[in-house]
Parts: C-alpha cells; sequence; structure tokens
C-alpha cells in the first residue's frame, strides 16, 4: 500500500499519496491474501447463531475483520481522492474495424447488423456440429438459423430435444445436478410453435427466431417467479412482466426454457445451493459450475440452451462460465439495462450472456444491449460497436496493432500451473500469428481494490434485501448468505463513502494502464473448477480462500464498470477447463470481442466432456 | 408518505409507489417535526458520555432516532428507484437574456464580462454610500472600483479602516464577537500594497483588484490554517496553496483579510462556537448569526469585507446571508470546484458567495466558478450565465414571463407570521411590477428528503474526520459536533444506499414542478435569529428543533444540487432580518440572480441597524 508516513504536527499518520503521485514502476505486488475461517456444515450453523446475537455477533465480526485491514483502509487512513460512487468514464475513442449499432434502433435491427459482422456462414457446419464424431461441437446460433430456414428442422422438433434434456438434467441425474429452478415444458413448446409458424410464413423475428435460452433466477422473464435461488422471495416480490433484456430477446424471437440455478441471490462464487440443490459442472459432476451463474453456464456448457443471460456484480457471469468452458460477457456498466434484475440499483452490477462461441455471444449481446435513460444521461454510454469479422484480412492487420497488458506476478498467482501454461500458450499464438504485442504492466492497490468492491457490493445487496428481511424473513436465507448479510451489516456509512474513494483510485490506475495497452489480460480464475464436498450440499459451506481464488482476477471490471470477457483456453491435468479474461476500455466491448474471436479461433483443444448433451442427437 | 400496502403472498409490507405514479395532487403537507432533546450546558455533556459509551451508546441513539422514524424510512420500505449518489441533472434549456461566460477562461475574463451585465454605473453611488444619513448603505464592489480608479482612496488606506474594525470586533466587542479566527494585519497590509502599486501603474487586474474578502475557516487560503472551526485540525492537515477558488479570486486582486468563524466543522446552523467564541449577530448581539458560515456572513453584514466565500451542504451559506441581512447563493452542485475546501469528497456541498448586494454577488460568482476536471466529466455542466441587467427596458419584459412556484402550507409554516408576510409582500411586488405569475405547487416527501440529506452529510462528513479521528482527537470536537457525529456511526452503508435511493424521487419531484414553474420560492428560514443562550456558549448545545426550522426549506438544493439564493426582503417586528430563498432549476443561476435583484430593487425597507460598521468613515 503506497502510503506515505508524513509527520503532520507532532503525529505520525497513515495518508494515501495522490494516485497521480504514486510512482507505478515502484509498486510490489500484493494481493493481501483473504483470512476468513472455511465452515460447512454444523460448524456452520453455529456459527452463523453466534454472529447473528446482539452485542457478541458485531464483536465476532470485527475480530473476524481485523486481519483483513478492512479498518485500516476504511477507517485509519486518509484517502485524498473524492469519492467515485458509480465509474465515470473519461471520453474514449472510436474503435476501430467496428461496426456500429443504433442503440435506440430496434433489437431485431441490432441482431441483422451483428449477423453482418460475422464472417461468411458455411451451410455444411451445421451438419458438422451435429455430425462429426468424437469430436462434439457446440450447434452455433447461426446453425440453427440456417437450419430452420432451409427446413432441416423446426423450432418444434428442437423444443422436444431440449424439454427431454433439461427433464433428464433436472430429474434423473445421479447425483441430482438442477440447471432450471423454474420449468414449463406446455410455456416452451407454446413459445416453440409460434417461432415454427412464423418460419412457415417466411417472416422469422431475427436470426434469434427459435434460439433456446435460459434466464437467470434473479432476472424476471414473466410468467415465471424470479426467486433469486431462495425457495420464498417470490412472496415478497412478484414478477409481472419482462425484464428490459429480456424483453428485447423476445422481440427477437428467442425462446426461453425458464429460470437458472444460482447461488442464492450471487452472495457466492462456487455456486452451491442448498434450497435448490446445487447444479454439478457438466466437465465434472464431483466439481463447482462457479456462480452465481451456476445454472446458466451449465445448460449452455451441457450443449441444451444456445445461450443465457447471467448478471455479474463479482463475476457472477465470467466465473462460471470459465469453470465451465464457455463464453461469457461481462458488458461495461451501463451498457444493458438492468431494469427487472432483483439488484436493479448497483453500481457493479450487469447483465451479461453467456454463449458457447464469441459469435453467439456477439449476437445476444446486440440484442440486449441499450442504456437505461438514467443511465444514458449520467454515463455518456459511446456508440456500441461489434468488430467486423467478416474480412479475415482486415482482421489481421488490426489485430496485429493490439497491445495486451499483462501484470506476470498477479498472472501467474494461480493455484495450478496448468492455468498460466494454458493462458501464456494462447498469449503466444496471439503474438506469433497476428504479432499481437504482451506489454508488462503494474497494477497497484489489489488489496484495496478487494475491499472497495465488497464494502459496495455488500451495502447494495444488503440495501436491496433489507426491506424484506421482516418478521423472520432473514432466517429464510441460506447459512451462506447470513454469514455475509452479518459481515455487510458491520459496514457503516463511512465505510461506504471511504471505499468510494478507493474506487476512484482503482480508476484512476487503470485509465493510467490503458495509455499504453489496448486491453489486460489474466487468466479467469486463480483457480479450476472446486470440488464439492458432501457437507456444503445440505447446508452450504463458507469458504472465502476459494472464493478469493475465483475472484481474484475479477473485480476491476466490475468496480469501475469495465468491459470483460472470458473465453475458453484449454483445460488443465484433470480435464478441468480454463479460461482467459480479456478486460477492455470503458466501452470498449468490440476490441475485446475481437480478441477472443482471435484466441477462440487459436485455440487447438475441442475434446468433448462426457457430459455435453447434444440436444439434437439426444444424447 | 406515499406508500402503497401491498398483499403480497401472505404479508402486508410497505412498497413505496415509484415517484412516476404518486398523484402529486393528492399530497398532504407533512413535514415530519424532528424529535430531539434540548441540551447544553453540563446535561449535554453527560448526554455526550452516555451515547459515545461501546454497547449502551448505539442503544440511546437507536431509541432517539425510533420517533423520527429513520428506521421506517431506510430499513423497513422497499424503495423502488434506484440509488442517485450525486444529482444527475436532466439536460436543461439554455436561459434568456443572459450573457455567457466562458468557464475555461480567466477569471479576470468572467468579471470583466459580469461588469457588463450590469446597468450603468452612477460615479455619486460611491459617496452616496458613505455619505448619506441616516440610512448607512453598504459600499458595493463597484464603488471602490470607482474610488480607486478616480484616486478618491486607495486599497492601502481602506485597509487601515479594515484592520481596525476586525481588531475592534475581535478584541473589544461586548460581549465579544469573534468574525475571524486567523487574521495577520501585516498580511492584508502587504496585499493592499500591491493593490494600490497596481493601481499607481494602471494595471488592476479586475473589478475585483482591492476588494476585501473574508474566507471561511474551511476552505484553505494560504498562509492561513484551515481549523473548520477547531483549535487543532491543522495538527492533521496542512495547508500548502489556496483552495481553487480562493485561488482564481486571489488572480483578480482580491484581498484575503483572513479565515472567518463558523460552527464547528459545520455542523450545526446556529454559529455556536464554544472554541472560538460565538460570533455576534450585526442586527442584534445576543443573537446568533446563523451558519455554518457565521463569520462569512457577519463581516459582510457588518460593513467590513465587500464578500466572503463559505460553503453550503445544508444551508451553510443561504442562513446565515438571510439571518444576518445580506445575500447568499447557493450555486448548481458542481459549478464551482470545491478543491481544497475540508470536505472536497461530499456530494452535497459546495461553495458560494455571501456580499451584500446581488451585483457584488454576481462579480464574485463570475470570478470563482468553474467545474472541476471530475465534475466536467461526469455531470455534464451547461455554459455558465449571468442575467444581462444592462437594458431595464428588456429585463422588464423577461422577469414578466417568469412563473414562480410556491407551495403555501410549507411557505407558511414558520415560527413568526413577519416571515410569511414579508415574504408574500415582495411576490406581490414582482406580480404587480412585472407580472409574475405565483404558481401553487406540491413537493411530496419533505420528511424523507430530510431523512436522505441528513443520512447524505452525516456519512460523508463522518468519512472525512474518520481517519483523523484515532488517538483521542475525537474527544477534541465540540460536544455539539459529538453528538452529531454519536448519530452519524449510527448510519450502515445500507442506510446511505437507500437514502440516495430517496434522493432520485426528490429530483424526479423537483424536475417534474420545475416543467410548470421556473423558480421555487420559500422564506430562507423559518424564524429569524434565534436567542443565544448563557449556557449555550462555555459548552455548546444541542437543539434540533432550532436546527429544523432554520433548515425547513434549505435541503433540495443541497439534496439534488439546485441553485438556490437568499436575498434579504426586511425585518421582523424586532428588526430582525428576513430573507426570501429562490431555487432554480440545475444550472440556472442566471435566472435567479436575476429575480434576486429586481426583490432588491423592490424592497422597501433599507434601515441601518446600529452595529453596520462603515469601513469608509470607522464607525
Amino acid at each position: 500500500m503506497p502510503l506515505c508516513q508524513v509527520e503532520m504536527g507532532k503525529k505520525k499518520k497513515n495518508v494515501m499519496l495522490p494516485a497521480n503521485q504514486v510512482d507505478l514502476t515502484k509498486v510490489k505486488y500484493d494481493p493481501g491474501e483473504i483470512e476468513a475461517p472455511n465452515l460447512s456444515g454444523l460448524w456452520l450453523r453455529i456459527f452463523v447463531m453466534f454472529i447473528e446475537m446482539p452485542f457478541i455477533g458485531p464483536v465476532i465480526v470485527a475480530y473476524l475483520k481485523k486481519p483483513n485491514k478492512l479498518q485500516e483502509m476504511l477507517r485509519e487512513t486518509v484517502i485524498p481522492e473524492p469519492p467515485m460512487f458509480r465509474p465515470e468514464f473519461p471520453p474514449q475513442e472510436q474503435e476501430s474495424g467496428v461496426v456500429c449499432l443504433i442503440e435506440d434502433g430496434t433489437s431485431q435491427d441490432r441482431v441483422d447488423s451483428s449477423v453482418r459482422c460475422l464472417p461468411q456462414y458455411d451451410p455444411a457446419s451445421a451438419s458438422r456440429s451435429s455430425g462429426l464424431t468424437p469430436s462434439f461441437r457446440y450447434w452455433k446460433i447461426r446453425d440453427y438459423a440456417y437450419s430452420y430456414r432451409s427446413r432441416i428442422t423446426t423450432p418444434v422438433r428442437v423444443a422436444e430435444y431440449v424439454i427431454s434434456a433439461i427433464e433428464e438434467f433436472n430429474n434423473n441425474k445421479k447425483p441430482p445436478t438442477p440447471q432450471l429452478v423454474s420449468f414449463n415444458a406446455e410455456d416452451v413448446r407454446k413459445q416453440a410453435a409460434a417461432s415454427t409458424q412464423r418460419f412457415e410464413e417466411g417472416k422469422p423475428l431475427s436470426a434469434l427466431d427459435g434460439i433456446f435460452m435460459a434466464i437467470k433466477d434473479d432476472i424476471d422473464c414473466y410468467p415465471h417467479p424470479s426467486k433469486g435461488g431462495t425457495i420464498w422471495f417470490d412472496e415478497v416480490r412478484t414478477v409481472d412482466k419482462d425484464a428490459v433484456c429480456v424483453s428485447r430477446l423476445r422481440s427477437c424471437g428467442v425462446i426461453f426454457v425458464g429460470k437458472a440455478n444460482m447461488h442464492e441471490f450471487g452472495q457466492g462464487t462456487t455456486g452451491n445451493n442448498p434450497n435448490n440443490g446445487t447444479t454439478r459442472n457438466p466437465h465434472n459432476a464431483e466439481r463447482y459450475t462457479g456462480g452465481s451463474s451456476s445454472g446458466p453456464a451449465a445448460i449452455v456448457a451441457s450443449g441444451i440452451c444456445s445461450a443465457a443471460l447471467g448478471t455479474d456484480g463479482g463475476g457472477s457471469v465470467r466465473i462460471p462460465s470459465s469453470l465451465c468452458g464457455v463464453v461469457g460477457l461481462k458488458t461495461t456498466f451501463g451498457r444493458t439495462d438492468i431494469k427487472g434484475a432483483l439488484y436493479d440499483g448497483g453500481t457493479l452490477e450487469i447483465i451479461g450472456p453467456i454463449a458457447s462461441s464469441v459469435e453467439d455471444i456477439m449476437l445476444v449481446y446486440a440484442a440486449i444491449l441499450g442504456a437505461s435513460p438514467a443511465d444514458k444521461l449520467s454515463l455518456n454510454p459511446s456508440i456500441p460497436c461489434l468488430p467486423d469479422l467478416s474480412s479475415h484480412h482486415e482482421e489481421s492487420s488490426i489485430l496485429g496493432s493490439m497491445r495486451l497488458g499483462k501484470y506476470t506476478e498477479w498472472f501467474n498467482d494461480v493455484f495450478s500451473p496448468d492455468i498460466s501454461t494454458k493462458c501464456e500458450d494462447i498469449l503466444n499464438l496471439l503474438s506469433q500469428t497476428y504479432g499481437c504485442k504482451v506489454v508488462e504492466v503494474t497494477i497497484p492497490e489489489l488489496h484495496q481494490t478487494r475491499t472497495s468492491h465488497l464494502v459496495s457490493i455488500g451495502s447494495e445487496a444488503l440495501a436491496a434485501l433489507t426491506p424484506h428481511c421482516q418478521s423472520g424473513n432473514d432466517k429464510k436465507f441460506t447459512l451462506d448468505t447470513r454469514t455475509n448479510l452479518a459481515l455487510f451489516r458491520s459496514f457503516t456509512a463511512s465505510d461506504y463513502v471511504a471505499a468510494q474513494r478507493l474506487r476512484r483510485r482503482v480508476m484512476y490506475y487503470h485509465m493510467e494502464i490503458f495509455k499504453t495497452v489496448d486491453v489486460i489480460v489474466t487468466p479467469t480464475t486463480g483457480m479450476t473448477a472446486p470440488l464439492i464436498s458432501t457437507r456444503a450440499l445440505e447446508m452450504g459451506e463458507t469458504n472465502l480462500k476459494v472464493t478469493g481464488s475465483l475472484m481474484r482476477f475479477i473485480l476491476a471490471g466490475n468496480l469501475i464498470g469495465l468491459p470483460a470477457i472470458s473465453v475458453p483456453v484449454g483445460y488443465d491435468k484433470q480435464g478441468l477447463p480454463i479460461g482467459l479474461q480479456i478486460i477492455g476500455r470503458p466501452w470498449g466491448e468490440a476490441t475485446i470481442l475481437r480478441l477472443a474471436a482471435a484466441c477462440e479461433a487459436l485455440r487447438s483443444e475441442t475434446k468433448k466432456p462426457a457430459s455435453y448433451f447434444d440436444v439434437l442427437k439426444g444424447h
């Protein structure tokens, strides 16, 4: 921590140097490990009983917070920067080689534009996806679109495969691995019939017509309830219409299969859920999917849905995408309208798509983007763009100019060397193939970044939940969530404001770094999919070491609103997927999508894990 | 409170209606009186001892908060709006009949432009100001400017009068009435000599050259310390340069007489200050000046300084201006750069000028305005303008088009009917003379507005002070401040976020009202200058009823960043000044300045209170 021990009057005080006076070349890597007990089962239950007691609880929480220096950072240090409560983005230059989308136009028009950004479609692709063995390839959205238009199949026929696959996962899998928490086969059949009729009439709504998608349980998708991974939240909050993003997809003809499982209220990153059962990782049923968007990532990774919507306030789209071997996009804060999500008043969370390929991410992203009226006013979003991937030649020259920022000490601070190796390999391939330049960067105050994020997201979640916590409802949360809420209750309003002062510093440092690089690259997570312990299944668990490792590279994206994408780059020795994270400049989705597409094309490993489900072949 | 008792599941819950669904025609006036003990002297000391105790203190604070419904509003009610952490201003139309100033130009150029906005100067004015008896009129800035340029006097000669007047007030007044808390006669003489030399060389810097100003003790003015009304804060925070606003004035040739007294850390609105002694009201030495900018208002009202800078986070410029019979301008949030003030990281506080006339306010305002780089980015300030008052004919027609919003029940909710009467009188004069139209408006959720403001400003003040509260410093605050800090410590981060949700509602309602009116008019305060109790002088006092009455009409200006001005409109039966507050649209300083100038011209009473000090005549 770059403190300056200043002699002021008679006392030495901790006063941070203004961020613009910190010498970045002298910053030492210090991730600041999280210290916290790892509890599950009965011990967790007893622990929660104590921390929820009046008078005693706060003392225990204060004791546990001490080694993590929250008090020192937020209460004993003068932070010279004024608070930044939401990302304040400096104006950005237009990216090159892009196609601009009309934010205020229709979703269908934007999807049409995004199709034109993609390389020429090869009709042989559809049959190849399904047909080739042993290497299963996911059907892409354009494969379905082509098959529907050329009458190879219909949404009604696909729906039956999808329905039986969902029922298989929800009911018959051993161990049980619920991917959806609200599902109605008749509703899916109805949507599929309507879509099929549009094709029969030759009037499909867009390239997304007849495409099957799942929606995370914290985003409204009428007529399903939004329970946020609980089994009771619909009692205090009813759903009477689609969230804005869902409604945009619906206008494009998307078929919604239902609400996908999640870590309760997004309060964790493993995907553990004692309420609904824990969704299993399609690559290994003994492993977590990651979270909190566990169901959305799993149902895409299983090949049942082409895409899903998740929310990402602390990696909740990127982490499960990485652990399940699919692509997850965290959009710039304010790029998508979060109205209709359970936390629609936060300063960190966004709605973003999960899909099996970068091109599918582009199509869904084009459909859902568009800032809320308030954000348009206060955030000045730049015009949304997509990379123009239609000409391979131009693409190479644009990629050749890219400078990839890498903070090597951080990059290598992972549980398994496989992660660094696979991520390093793809960077080398980018350099060799296109001439991308890897530039060493330094990111200071990683510990402060985590503290600022924790206080911000915790306080905002608590503010959203508090009015619903009356009359015993707070005992209906899982023990994991209750542990978090006890921690969040210890944050004072003054802590919150101090955390926002740190946030402005983090923004400053990143904007400095982006003067010399186009993106920052990291592994998405510090570990591959963690093992599920039997004890954790029933009562949950709190394991901040795992959480810390999963969230290690995630936080700046949320805290200062940067776009980031996780793209699969290979597997560790146990066959678990590894993701590379590409973090872009504000509003720089086009650049990270371009690089992610290049990584995808260069990736050599495409082996098929056992639990993939080919909806068209029924296995 | 427009709550909607909704049957949700099995429980009834308090859920606010979305602000845009509230029927404003059905809103009942409900100011929500503040309930709190009125303590001073020994009782206050004992009270503070208890509320600062661990475990017991928080319980007492919670008990005292209960009747004020803070918990009900912030923790038990679902507020559907997302939080608005800082004012988010919708785009505004350009005001008419204005002269635009160049925000990025020099302060001198802006002062030159502002002089051209004023009516033709009459050289007889200078001698009239000083000469006429018995009705003393303040010297205006242009009187000094003319006298210096025509060699009637020099800054050096005026300096001696100013110095002896300050010494008289600081040392010889019975009762003592310290207006300045840092003053160095030699430093003033040096500045005056430099200014005089510029006039001798025929190179004055601007119309403000040689003008004497005081700076509130929470704004940096080198080489004075900034103690914020304490006697120790310079031990933990040193001043090494001028605040941005002060530096802009210095570039115009302003002479700074020193740092003006204030309510400790702005934590009160009476001006009570046991550290430095309490500044007395120039109109009645047994009365408070109001605060927190007590010294700045008093030194201007006494005729010693032409103008002063204050800060206004909860009426601290407007309240003392009203109680001392001078003009005070609260600028739009972000219009002036607050860098170099003690609370430079807040979301409510601004720096604004106090002067004896609207034209002097215009000159000083022109010099200091200019948003900080960060605010320029995030607030999108409109171009700063002044009303063009140079043509009387045009002026009348513009004034004739003005619609003045008045919420009569609120307007009349004051301690003395004199206040309503005098404010009403001036509105009638505006209607009769120019044809201004008074339009009845309704402002809902006044109690929520106060709660949101209290939680916001308290939390931000606490965040600024907390790092300095280590090692016993927190016991150096006055009992009044310590009471406030104990209250502020009870605010959780989740309360802070909930308060910001209320803030967005308040913004919405005001923007709706401003669709039908150009300004909102209220009395500035709910009472005229309150009596000083002897017990309060030594140990301070806490009297939230007085605070509530002084702040009754103030808060929206701060909470949602609107510009507002207090202009004297007469006296109550005890000879105490009454101020009218004019609240404008975002960035609408020109409109409120125009109306304030019209009020000033129409005002009939100009009697001279005994304690005015004519610096040029020495009495």
